[in-house]
Protein backbone atom coordinates (compact mmCIF):
# COMPACT_ATOMS: atom_id res chain seq x y z
CA UNK A 1 0.00 0.00 0.00
CA UNK A 2 1.84 2.75 -1.07
CA UNK A 3 -0.49 5.50 0.17
CA UNK A 4 -1.33 6.25 4.23
CA UNK A 5 -4.67 4.96 5.09
CA UNK A 6 -7.41 8.03 5.21
CA UNK A 7 -9.26 7.64 8.12
CA UNK A 8 -12.46 9.12 9.54
CA UNK A 9 -13.09 8.90 13.30
CA UNK A 10 -16.99 9.91 14.56
CA UNK A 11 -17.55 9.93 18.04
CA UNK A 12 -21.68 8.96 18.47
CA UNK A 13 -22.73 10.40 21.34
CA UNK A 14 -25.35 12.04 22.95
CA UNK A 15 -23.55 13.28 26.13
CA UNK A 16 -20.71 14.36 23.75
CA UNK A 17 -22.74 15.86 20.71
CA UNK A 18 -24.62 17.77 23.32
CA UNK A 19 -21.30 19.44 24.94
CA UNK A 20 -22.38 17.72 28.50
CA UNK A 21 -19.22 15.18 27.88
CA UNK A 22 -15.74 15.41 26.45
CA UNK A 23 -14.84 13.03 23.89
CA UNK A 24 -12.88 10.89 24.89
CA UNK A 25 -13.42 7.59 22.32
CA UNK A 26 -12.69 9.58 19.28
CA UNK A 27 -9.24 10.62 20.56
CA UNK A 28 -8.52 7.01 22.33
CA UNK A 29 -8.95 5.40 18.49
CA UNK A 30 -6.35 8.16 17.01
CA UNK A 31 -4.08 7.19 19.94
CA UNK A 32 -4.60 3.79 19.18
CA UNK A 33 -3.82 4.31 15.67
CA UNK A 34 -1.01 6.18 16.46
CA UNK A 35 0.63 3.50 18.23
CA UNK A 36 0.32 0.59 15.44
CA UNK A 37 2.91 1.16 12.93
CA UNK A 38 0.11 1.51 10.23
CA UNK A 39 0.75 4.33 8.13
CA UNK A 40 -2.49 6.82 8.01
CA UNK A 41 -3.53 10.16 7.86
CA UNK A 42 -6.47 10.82 10.07
CA UNK A 43 -8.78 13.43 7.46
CA UNK A 44 -11.80 13.72 9.48
CA UNK A 45 -13.18 14.20 13.05
CA UNK A 46 -16.72 14.48 13.54
CA UNK A 47 -19.18 14.13 16.74
CA UNK A 48 -23.24 12.71 16.12
CA UNK A 49 -25.67 11.83 18.46
CA UNK A 50 -26.89 8.18 18.90
CA UNK A 51 -29.99 8.89 16.28
CA UNK A 52 -29.57 6.06 13.34
CA UNK A 53 -30.21 8.24 10.60
CA UNK A 54 -27.67 11.15 11.60
CA UNK A 55 -24.82 7.88 11.71
CA UNK A 56 -26.25 5.94 8.05
CA UNK A 57 -26.17 9.18 7.01
CA UNK A 58 -22.60 10.37 8.05
CA UNK A 59 -21.24 6.79 6.86
CA UNK A 60 -22.53 7.11 3.59
CA UNK A 61 -21.29 10.68 3.25
CA UNK A 62 -17.45 9.73 4.13
CA UNK A 63 -17.43 6.30 2.47
CA UNK A 64 -18.81 8.03 -0.86
CA UNK A 65 -16.28 10.71 -0.83
CA UNK A 66 -13.56 8.83 -2.31
CA UNK A 67 -11.30 10.63 0.26
CA UNK A 68 -11.42 7.95 3.38
CA UNK A 69 -10.59 4.63 3.46
CA UNK A 70 -11.22 3.76 6.82
CA UNK A 71 -13.98 5.04 9.15
CA UNK A 72 -14.04 4.20 12.84
CA UNK A 73 -17.12 4.80 14.71
CA UNK A 74 -16.39 4.64 18.75
CA UNK A 75 -20.32 4.79 20.61
CA UNK A 76 -23.50 3.02 20.34
CA UNK A 77 -22.71 -0.65 20.75
CA UNK A 78 -23.78 -1.42 23.74
CA UNK A 79 -27.38 -3.27 24.62
CA UNK A 80 -29.09 0.24 26.15
CA UNK A 81 -32.45 1.42 24.41
CA UNK A 82 -30.45 4.24 22.35
CA UNK A 83 -27.65 2.08 21.27
CA UNK A 84 -27.99 1.79 17.56
CA UNK A 85 -24.87 2.58 16.18
CA UNK A 86 -24.34 -1.20 14.67
CA UNK A 87 -27.92 -1.12 12.60
CA UNK A 88 -27.53 2.16 11.48
CA UNK A 89 -23.71 1.08 10.25
CA UNK A 90 -25.42 -2.30 8.97
CA UNK A 91 -27.50 -0.74 6.53
CA UNK A 92 -24.84 0.82 4.65
CA UNK A 93 -22.41 -1.60 3.70
CA UNK A 94 -21.79 -3.57 1.03
CA UNK A 95 -21.22 -6.89 3.19
CA UNK A 96 -19.78 -7.45 6.37
CA UNK A 97 -16.41 -9.08 7.79
CA UNK A 98 -17.74 -11.07 10.54
CA UNK A 99 -14.35 -12.14 11.80
CA UNK A 100 -12.75 -8.65 12.53
CA UNK A 101 -15.92 -8.15 14.72
CA UNK A 102 -15.60 -11.66 16.03
CA UNK A 103 -11.72 -11.15 16.72
CA UNK A 104 -11.97 -8.12 18.54
CA UNK A 105 -14.56 -9.99 21.48
CA UNK A 106 -12.83 -12.82 21.37
CA UNK A 107 -9.69 -11.14 21.99
CA UNK A 108 -10.95 -8.28 24.63
CA UNK A 109 -13.25 -10.80 25.94
CA UNK A 110 -10.37 -13.14 27.04
CA UNK A 111 -9.54 -10.47 30.36
CA UNK A 112 -13.07 -8.86 30.30
CA UNK A 113 -15.77 -10.63 29.86
CA UNK A 114 -18.16 -7.92 29.53
CA UNK A 115 -16.47 -6.99 25.91
CA UNK A 116 -18.45 -10.14 24.39
CA UNK A 117 -21.68 -7.65 25.44
CA UNK A 118 -20.10 -5.34 23.07
CA UNK A 119 -22.05 -5.27 19.35
CA UNK A 120 -19.13 -4.19 17.08
CA UNK A 121 -19.22 -4.10 13.29
CA UNK A 122 -17.25 -4.18 10.71
CA UNK A 123 -17.75 -4.27 6.68
CA UNK A 124 -17.48 -2.79 3.77
CA UNK A 125 -18.86 0.05 1.71
CA UNK A 126 -17.60 0.92 -1.78
CA UNK A 127 -13.97 0.71 -1.27
CA UNK A 128 -14.14 1.76 2.35
CA UNK A 129 -14.00 -0.39 5.58
CA UNK A 130 -16.23 0.70 8.20
CA UNK A 131 -15.73 -0.46 11.71
CA UNK A 132 -17.87 0.40 14.55
CA UNK A 133 -16.56 0.09 18.17
CA UNK A 134 -17.77 0.23 21.80
CA UNK A 135 -17.69 4.09 23.09
CA UNK A 136 -15.38 3.69 25.89
CA UNK A 137 -12.19 5.15 25.06
CA UNK A 138 -10.35 1.57 26.85
CA UNK A 139 -13.07 -0.43 24.69
CA UNK A 140 -12.43 1.50 21.31
CA UNK A 141 -8.21 1.18 21.82
CA UNK A 142 -8.46 -2.18 22.27
CA UNK A 143 -10.47 -3.29 19.40
CA UNK A 144 -9.16 -1.63 17.42
CA UNK A 145 -5.07 -2.38 18.20
CA UNK A 146 -6.52 -6.28 18.34
CA UNK A 147 -7.09 -5.48 14.37
CA UNK A 148 -4.45 -2.91 13.67
CA UNK A 149 -2.55 -5.72 11.74
CA UNK A 150 -4.57 -6.66 9.44
CA UNK A 151 -6.62 -3.27 8.22
CA UNK A 152 -3.80 -2.36 5.74
CA UNK A 153 -4.52 -5.45 3.92
CA UNK A 154 -8.22 -5.13 4.63
CA UNK A 155 -8.30 -1.75 2.98
CA UNK A 156 -6.21 -2.78 -0.14
CA UNK A 157 -8.43 -5.79 -0.73
CA UNK A 158 -11.58 -3.60 -0.19
CA UNK A 159 -10.05 -0.55 -2.83
CA UNK A 160 -9.97 -3.92 -5.32
CA UNK A 161 -6.52 -3.69 -5.15
CA UNK A 162 -3.63 -6.70 -5.43
CA UNK A 163 -2.37 -7.98 -2.35
CA UNK A 164 1.00 -6.60 -1.95
CA UNK A 165 2.22 -9.93 0.16
CA UNK A 166 3.35 -12.58 -2.66
CA UNK A 167 1.55 -15.11 -2.08
CA UNK A 168 3.86 -18.61 -1.55
CA UNK A 169 2.87 -21.59 -3.47
CA UNK A 170 -0.89 -22.99 -1.18
CA UNK A 171 -0.56 -19.50 0.79
CA UNK A 172 -4.04 -18.51 2.36
CA UNK A 173 -5.91 -15.88 0.28
CA UNK A 174 -8.62 -14.38 1.94
CA UNK B 1 -29.01 -4.08 40.50
CA UNK B 2 -31.44 -4.04 43.30
CA UNK B 3 -34.25 -6.46 42.12
CA UNK B 4 -33.87 -10.09 40.87
CA UNK B 5 -33.60 -10.99 37.72
CA UNK B 6 -37.33 -11.86 36.37
CA UNK B 7 -36.92 -15.36 34.04
CA UNK B 8 -39.20 -17.14 31.73
CA UNK B 9 -38.04 -20.69 30.55
CA UNK B 10 -39.81 -21.57 27.76
CA UNK B 11 -38.82 -25.24 26.58
CA UNK B 12 -39.57 -25.92 22.52
CA UNK B 13 -39.96 -29.31 21.51
CA UNK B 14 -42.88 -31.20 19.87
CA UNK B 15 -41.98 -34.18 22.36
CA UNK B 16 -42.32 -32.56 25.33
CA UNK B 17 -45.33 -30.16 24.40
CA UNK B 18 -47.22 -33.28 23.29
CA UNK B 19 -46.66 -35.57 26.39
CA UNK B 20 -44.28 -38.26 24.45
CA UNK B 21 -41.03 -37.01 26.55
CA UNK B 22 -40.50 -35.31 30.05
CA UNK B 23 -39.08 -32.08 29.72
CA UNK B 24 -35.25 -31.65 30.74
CA UNK B 25 -34.28 -29.01 28.94
CA UNK B 26 -36.32 -26.33 30.84
CA UNK B 27 -35.05 -28.25 34.56
CA UNK B 28 -31.72 -28.09 33.45
CA UNK B 29 -32.13 -24.25 32.46
CA UNK B 30 -33.88 -23.65 36.34
CA UNK B 31 -30.92 -25.51 37.96
CA UNK B 32 -28.17 -24.21 36.23
CA UNK B 33 -29.30 -20.10 36.75
CA UNK B 34 -29.97 -21.81 40.65
CA UNK B 35 -26.35 -22.83 40.22
CA UNK B 36 -24.82 -19.33 39.31
CA UNK B 37 -24.70 -16.23 42.15
CA UNK B 38 -27.15 -14.57 40.00
CA UNK B 39 -30.52 -12.87 42.27
CA UNK B 40 -33.02 -14.27 40.28
CA UNK B 41 -37.26 -15.80 40.25
CA UNK B 42 -38.33 -18.02 37.86
CA UNK B 43 -41.18 -15.93 37.01
CA UNK B 44 -42.98 -18.63 34.03
CA UNK B 45 -42.31 -21.69 32.99
CA UNK B 46 -43.54 -23.06 29.34
CA UNK B 47 -43.58 -25.42 27.04
CA UNK B 48 -44.64 -25.15 23.09
CA UNK B 49 -44.16 -27.11 19.81
CA UNK B 50 -41.28 -26.61 17.32
CA UNK B 51 -43.49 -24.00 15.73
CA UNK B 52 -42.28 -20.41 14.25
CA UNK B 53 -45.75 -18.96 14.77
CA UNK B 54 -46.27 -20.31 18.60
CA UNK B 55 -42.19 -19.48 19.15
CA UNK B 56 -41.90 -15.97 18.05
CA UNK B 57 -45.82 -15.19 20.02
CA UNK B 58 -44.44 -16.14 23.19
CA UNK B 59 -41.58 -14.10 23.41
CA UNK B 60 -43.48 -11.29 22.14
CA UNK B 61 -45.86 -12.16 24.49
CA UNK B 62 -43.66 -12.61 27.46
CA UNK B 63 -41.33 -9.61 27.01
CA UNK B 64 -43.74 -6.99 26.49
CA UNK B 65 -45.88 -7.90 29.40
CA UNK B 66 -42.91 -5.99 31.58
CA UNK B 67 -42.74 -8.96 34.07
CA UNK B 68 -40.14 -10.60 32.01
CA UNK B 69 -36.17 -9.19 32.17
CA UNK B 70 -35.05 -12.49 30.64
CA UNK B 71 -36.39 -14.89 28.18
CA UNK B 72 -34.58 -18.20 28.33
CA UNK B 73 -35.83 -20.84 25.25
CA UNK B 74 -34.48 -24.37 25.10
CA UNK B 75 -34.63 -26.35 22.13
CA UNK B 76 -34.80 -26.05 18.09
CA UNK B 77 -31.39 -24.82 17.85
CA UNK B 78 -29.99 -27.56 15.86
CA UNK B 79 -29.79 -28.21 12.14
CA UNK B 80 -32.28 -30.30 11.61
CA UNK B 81 -35.46 -29.61 9.23
CA UNK B 82 -37.78 -28.48 12.09
CA UNK B 83 -35.05 -26.53 14.28
CA UNK B 84 -36.16 -23.30 13.65
CA UNK B 85 -36.34 -21.18 17.05
CA UNK B 86 -33.29 -18.98 15.98
CA UNK B 87 -35.61 -17.54 13.18
CA UNK B 88 -38.80 -17.13 15.05
CA UNK B 89 -36.49 -15.69 17.80
CA UNK B 90 -34.54 -13.39 15.80
CA UNK B 91 -37.85 -12.01 13.90
CA UNK B 92 -39.03 -10.72 17.57
CA UNK B 93 -35.59 -8.99 18.64
CA UNK B 94 -34.35 -5.28 17.91
CA UNK B 95 -31.66 -6.25 18.20
CA UNK B 96 -28.88 -9.24 18.21
CA UNK B 97 -25.81 -9.68 20.82
CA UNK B 98 -23.66 -11.73 18.78
CA UNK B 99 -21.01 -11.81 21.22
CA UNK B 100 -23.22 -14.12 23.78
CA UNK B 101 -24.05 -16.94 21.10
CA UNK B 102 -20.48 -16.54 19.94
CA UNK B 103 -19.03 -17.37 23.62
CA UNK B 104 -21.50 -19.87 24.38
CA UNK B 105 -20.36 -21.93 20.98
CA UNK B 106 -16.53 -21.44 21.47
CA UNK B 107 -16.34 -22.18 25.31
CA UNK B 108 -18.90 -25.18 24.98
CA UNK B 109 -17.20 -26.02 21.50
CA UNK B 110 -13.80 -26.64 23.10
CA UNK B 111 -14.67 -29.86 24.91
CA UNK B 112 -17.68 -31.04 22.97
CA UNK B 113 -16.82 -29.76 18.87
CA UNK B 114 -20.65 -30.43 18.24
CA UNK B 115 -21.20 -27.50 20.16
CA UNK B 116 -20.45 -25.18 17.07
CA UNK B 117 -23.53 -26.63 15.35
CA UNK B 118 -25.44 -25.15 17.62
CA UNK B 119 -27.70 -22.32 16.23
CA UNK B 120 -28.11 -20.04 19.79
CA UNK B 121 -29.44 -16.46 19.64
CA UNK B 122 -29.28 -14.03 21.82
CA UNK B 123 -30.56 -10.57 21.70
CA UNK B 124 -33.05 -7.84 23.10
CA UNK B 125 -36.38 -7.49 22.57
CA UNK B 126 -37.69 -3.87 24.30
CA UNK B 127 -36.23 -4.05 27.35
CA UNK B 128 -36.28 -7.90 27.40
CA UNK B 129 -32.95 -10.30 26.93
CA UNK B 130 -34.10 -13.29 25.05
CA UNK B 131 -31.21 -16.39 25.02
CA UNK B 132 -32.20 -19.24 22.67
CA UNK B 133 -30.10 -22.11 23.76
CA UNK B 134 -29.61 -25.74 22.46
CA UNK B 135 -32.47 -28.23 23.64
CA UNK B 136 -30.26 -30.99 25.35
CA UNK B 137 -30.02 -30.14 29.21
CA UNK B 138 -26.41 -30.11 29.19
CA UNK B 139 -26.04 -28.10 25.88
CA UNK B 140 -28.67 -25.57 27.93
CA UNK B 141 -26.71 -25.28 31.25
CA UNK B 142 -23.32 -25.16 29.98
CA UNK B 143 -24.37 -22.38 27.71
CA UNK B 144 -26.19 -20.56 30.65
CA UNK B 145 -23.03 -21.12 32.71
CA UNK B 146 -20.53 -19.62 30.23
CA UNK B 147 -22.81 -16.51 29.73
CA UNK B 148 -24.28 -15.93 33.64
CA UNK B 149 -21.71 -13.49 35.22
CA UNK B 150 -22.55 -11.48 32.06
CA UNK B 151 -26.06 -11.41 32.60
CA UNK B 152 -27.18 -8.80 35.28
CA UNK B 153 -25.28 -6.36 33.53
CA UNK B 154 -26.26 -7.03 30.07
CA UNK B 155 -30.27 -6.78 31.37
CA UNK B 156 -29.15 -3.68 33.46
CA UNK B 157 -28.05 -2.18 30.02
CA UNK B 158 -30.80 -3.60 28.10
CA UNK B 159 -33.33 -1.92 30.52
CA UNK B 160 -31.75 1.22 29.81
CA UNK B 161 -30.53 2.06 33.18
CA UNK B 162 -26.86 2.78 34.47
CA UNK B 163 -24.09 0.00 35.07
CA UNK B 164 -23.69 0.16 38.98
CA UNK B 165 -20.20 -1.14 38.35
CA UNK B 166 -18.15 2.36 38.96
CA UNK B 167 -16.26 2.85 35.17
CA UNK B 168 -13.01 3.15 36.13
CA UNK B 169 -10.36 5.73 34.15
CA UNK B 170 -10.13 4.60 30.66
CA UNK B 171 -12.35 1.22 32.01
CA UNK B 172 -14.14 -0.01 29.40
CA UNK B 173 -17.44 0.66 28.59
CA UNK B 174 -19.50 -2.24 26.33
CA UNK C 1 -24.73 -42.54 8.50
CA UNK C 2 -24.79 -45.51 6.43
CA UNK C 3 -23.96 -44.27 2.73
CA UNK C 4 -21.09 -41.81 1.85
CA UNK C 5 -21.48 -38.21 2.11
CA UNK C 6 -22.11 -36.83 -1.56
CA UNK C 7 -20.20 -34.24 -2.25
CA UNK C 8 -20.37 -31.21 -5.42
CA UNK C 9 -17.37 -29.04 -5.10
CA UNK C 10 -17.28 -25.59 -6.81
CA UNK C 11 -14.93 -23.37 -7.87
CA UNK C 12 -15.97 -19.84 -7.77
CA UNK C 13 -13.14 -17.77 -10.10
CA UNK C 14 -13.23 -15.68 -12.63
CA UNK C 15 -9.81 -16.67 -13.62
CA UNK C 16 -10.36 -20.17 -13.29
CA UNK C 17 -13.91 -19.71 -15.20
CA UNK C 18 -12.09 -18.04 -18.14
CA UNK C 19 -9.32 -20.48 -19.05
CA UNK C 20 -6.42 -17.82 -17.51
CA UNK C 21 -5.79 -20.03 -14.17
CA UNK C 22 -5.96 -23.11 -13.11
CA UNK C 23 -7.65 -24.66 -10.79
CA UNK C 24 -6.02 -25.03 -7.51
CA UNK C 25 -8.94 -24.23 -4.34
CA UNK C 26 -11.53 -27.18 -6.03
CA UNK C 27 -8.55 -29.85 -6.13
CA UNK C 28 -7.32 -28.54 -3.00
CA UNK C 29 -11.17 -29.46 -1.28
CA UNK C 30 -11.18 -32.84 -2.79
CA UNK C 31 -7.42 -33.44 -0.97
CA UNK C 32 -8.41 -32.15 2.64
CA UNK C 33 -11.83 -34.43 2.25
CA UNK C 34 -9.64 -37.80 0.93
CA UNK C 35 -7.35 -36.89 4.05
CA UNK C 36 -10.17 -36.97 6.56
CA UNK C 37 -11.78 -39.79 7.23
CA UNK C 38 -15.18 -38.94 6.14
CA UNK C 39 -16.84 -41.70 3.79
CA UNK C 40 -17.72 -39.36 1.41
CA UNK C 41 -17.95 -39.28 -2.74
CA UNK C 42 -17.47 -36.48 -4.90
CA UNK C 43 -20.20 -36.68 -7.39
CA UNK C 44 -19.85 -32.98 -9.46
CA UNK C 45 -17.14 -30.50 -10.18
CA UNK C 46 -17.38 -27.60 -11.71
CA UNK C 47 -16.33 -23.97 -12.41
CA UNK C 48 -18.16 -20.84 -12.32
CA UNK C 49 -16.96 -17.17 -12.79
CA UNK C 50 -17.78 -14.81 -9.67
CA UNK C 51 -21.13 -13.88 -10.88
CA UNK C 52 -23.65 -13.72 -7.36
CA UNK C 53 -26.54 -15.14 -9.75
CA UNK C 54 -24.33 -17.94 -10.89
CA UNK C 55 -23.46 -19.13 -7.75
CA UNK C 56 -26.67 -18.61 -6.28
CA UNK C 57 -28.11 -20.71 -9.39
CA UNK C 58 -25.75 -23.38 -8.93
CA UNK C 59 -26.17 -23.76 -5.13
CA UNK C 60 -30.20 -24.04 -5.76
CA UNK C 61 -29.56 -26.44 -8.27
CA UNK C 62 -27.45 -28.88 -6.63
CA UNK C 63 -29.19 -28.42 -3.61
CA UNK C 64 -32.75 -29.37 -4.99
CA UNK C 65 -31.22 -32.20 -6.97
CA UNK C 66 -31.49 -34.67 -4.33
CA UNK C 67 -28.35 -36.11 -5.11
CA UNK C 68 -26.46 -34.05 -3.03
CA UNK C 69 -25.26 -34.17 0.89
CA UNK C 70 -22.53 -31.05 0.71
CA UNK C 71 -22.07 -28.27 -1.09
CA UNK C 72 -18.47 -27.15 -1.15
CA UNK C 73 -18.05 -23.48 -2.94
CA UNK C 74 -13.98 -22.43 -3.00
CA UNK C 75 -13.49 -18.79 -3.72
CA UNK C 76 -15.00 -15.02 -3.41
CA UNK C 77 -14.89 -14.88 0.40
CA UNK C 78 -12.55 -12.02 0.59
CA UNK C 79 -13.40 -8.71 0.93
CA UNK C 80 -12.75 -7.06 -2.79
CA UNK C 81 -15.34 -5.77 -4.84
CA UNK C 82 -15.95 -9.37 -6.85
CA UNK C 83 -16.21 -11.46 -4.02
CA UNK C 84 -19.74 -11.67 -3.86
CA UNK C 85 -19.90 -15.66 -2.80
CA UNK C 86 -21.24 -15.03 0.90
CA UNK C 87 -24.39 -13.02 -0.02
CA UNK C 88 -25.33 -15.23 -3.27
CA UNK C 89 -24.73 -18.16 -0.98
CA UNK C 90 -26.77 -16.74 1.85
CA UNK C 91 -30.01 -16.23 -0.29
CA UNK C 92 -30.27 -19.85 -0.89
CA UNK C 93 -30.15 -20.71 2.52
CA UNK C 94 -33.01 -22.01 4.80
CA UNK C 95 -30.48 -20.90 7.71
CA UNK C 96 -26.87 -20.07 8.85
CA UNK C 97 -24.92 -22.61 10.95
CA UNK C 98 -23.02 -19.76 12.22
CA UNK C 99 -20.54 -21.63 14.64
CA UNK C 100 -19.02 -23.47 11.81
CA UNK C 101 -17.70 -20.11 9.89
CA UNK C 102 -16.49 -18.90 13.96
CA UNK C 103 -14.57 -22.05 13.94
CA UNK C 104 -12.97 -21.59 10.92
CA UNK C 105 -11.98 -18.33 11.49
CA UNK C 106 -10.73 -18.68 14.87
CA UNK C 107 -8.91 -22.03 14.27
CA UNK C 108 -6.76 -20.91 11.03
CA UNK C 109 -6.90 -17.00 12.01
CA UNK C 110 -4.95 -18.31 15.29
CA UNK C 111 -1.66 -18.93 12.85
CA UNK C 112 -2.56 -16.53 10.08
CA UNK C 113 -4.14 -13.74 11.00
CA UNK C 114 -5.57 -12.67 7.98
CA UNK C 115 -7.95 -15.73 7.63
CA UNK C 116 -10.51 -13.40 9.91
CA UNK C 117 -10.97 -11.56 6.70
CA UNK C 118 -12.52 -14.10 5.57
CA UNK C 119 -16.15 -14.28 5.20
CA UNK C 120 -16.95 -18.22 5.21
CA UNK C 121 -20.12 -19.14 5.44
CA UNK C 122 -22.49 -22.52 6.13
CA UNK C 123 -25.88 -23.31 6.33
CA UNK C 124 -28.44 -25.57 5.37
CA UNK C 125 -30.52 -25.39 1.95
CA UNK C 126 -33.39 -28.24 2.22
CA UNK C 127 -31.57 -31.32 3.39
CA UNK C 128 -28.11 -30.14 2.33
CA UNK C 129 -25.35 -28.46 3.88
CA UNK C 130 -23.58 -25.77 2.10
CA UNK C 131 -20.32 -24.49 2.83
CA UNK C 132 -18.33 -21.39 1.36
CA UNK C 133 -14.40 -21.48 1.75
CA UNK C 134 -11.81 -18.86 0.61
CA UNK C 135 -10.41 -19.48 -2.76
CA UNK C 136 -6.82 -20.15 -1.97
CA UNK C 137 -5.94 -23.74 -1.97
CA UNK C 138 -4.31 -23.94 1.83
CA UNK C 139 -7.54 -21.23 3.52
CA UNK C 140 -9.89 -23.80 1.62
CA UNK C 141 -8.51 -27.00 3.11
CA UNK C 142 -7.49 -25.08 6.60
CA UNK C 143 -11.30 -24.70 7.02
CA UNK C 144 -12.26 -27.79 5.56
CA UNK C 145 -10.21 -29.81 8.20
CA UNK C 146 -11.09 -27.60 10.71
CA UNK C 147 -14.89 -28.92 10.29
CA UNK C 148 -14.39 -32.11 8.94
CA UNK C 149 -15.15 -34.54 11.89
CA UNK C 150 -18.82 -32.42 12.58
CA UNK C 151 -19.62 -32.71 8.74
CA UNK C 152 -21.06 -35.95 9.42
CA UNK C 153 -23.25 -35.19 12.03
CA UNK C 154 -24.06 -32.16 10.48
CA UNK C 155 -26.00 -33.81 7.06
CA UNK C 156 -27.37 -36.20 9.25
CA UNK C 157 -29.18 -33.50 11.27
CA UNK C 158 -29.86 -31.73 8.08
CA UNK C 159 -30.80 -34.83 6.61
CA UNK C 160 -33.68 -35.03 9.56
CA UNK C 161 -32.20 -38.34 10.42
CA UNK C 162 -31.73 -39.40 14.25
CA UNK C 163 -28.15 -38.87 15.22
CA UNK C 164 -26.65 -42.28 15.43
CA UNK C 165 -24.41 -41.77 18.41
CA UNK C 166 -26.33 -42.57 21.40
CA UNK C 167 -27.06 -39.44 23.52
CA UNK C 168 -25.93 -40.57 27.35
CA UNK C 169 -27.59 -39.14 30.46
CA UNK C 170 -27.42 -35.34 30.28
CA UNK C 171 -25.65 -35.48 26.98
CA UNK C 172 -25.38 -32.43 24.73
CA UNK C 173 -27.77 -32.44 21.82
CA UNK C 174 -27.02 -29.38 19.21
Amino acid sequence: MSQPIRVAIVTVSDGVASGARQDRGGPACEEALAASRIPHTVVSRETIADQPDRIEGIVRTLADSGEVDLVVLTGGTGLSPRDRTPEAVRRTLDFEAPGLAERMRAETGRDFPAAYLSRQVAGVRGRTLVLALPGSPKGASDCLRVVADLLPHAIELARGEKPPHPEPAGGQKT
